[in-house]
């Protein structure tokens, strides 16, 4: 079923200074930052060729990734995104399976403008993954 | 410097279980187990074509995932390897931007047999990095 490893994100208080160290220390090609209001997060994506890192900086008091970083104040890894053909059926199978899908199941419109959804860390070794419908089989 | 991310490492309680959710539920091809006594733990690949999971489990008393596996009991992923074309050149460059590389500052010979060295999660936004020599430019 799961693709592509399409990125894994990094959760970061200071997005600014994540960028400098991926770019500067790191020698990475660093995008220009994205506002993603609807998120609650400001995002830049570090290119490593094969896949994206993704840090993520929380925008608005109501952002998901407060709460990872009260736990977590340097900063940390926080999900990885797997790429799957089709969402809904990806869902289905992992429901049947027993795994718990985020929020009311349904998914929302993610970061590249494409369906995604999140499971449970509980059901995954204490991981969050995020699956993406690419759209491909 | 960095290029490829060559894999992603979650540390889990139970290896078998994590190997079958991967395999059984997210429909992935996991590799069978290879025990690593100089690492401290016991791997298995999962592919993702563009790069791969490494899914440890600590083997030994000494292992170095024991720690956080106490912290996190669940499980978690516990940290990203980047492929460098010569790995003593990165080691220098970073160590002179103020990075610290983990242990004696020399390269291990890693899971795939080629050289590796970690850097300091306080450096790098609390995420702990592998640098792993490619041999490529």
């Amino acid at each position: 079923m799961i693709g592509r490893l399409n990125h894994i994100a990094i959760a970061v208080p200071d997005l600014d200074r994540a960028a400098a160290k991926y770019r500067d220390d790191l020698g990475a090609h660093v995008s220009a930052p994205q506002a993603l209001p609807e998120h609650g997060v400001t995002v830049v994506f570090v290119d490593t060729g094969n896949t994206k890192v993704e840090l993520l900086e929380p925008l608005g008091d109501e952002s998901p990734v407060v709460g990872f970083l009260a736990k977590n104040p340097d900063g940390g890894m926080h999900h990885m995104c797997f790429e799957v053909p089709d969402i809904m059926a990806a869902a289905k199978q992992l429901q049947a399976a027993g795994a718990r899908v985020l929020g009311d199941g349904q998914p929302k419109i993610g970061a590249h403008g494409l369906p995604v959804l999140f499971l449970h860390p509980k059901d995954f070794c204490g991981t969050l993954i995020e699956l993406e419908e690419s759209g491909k089989d």
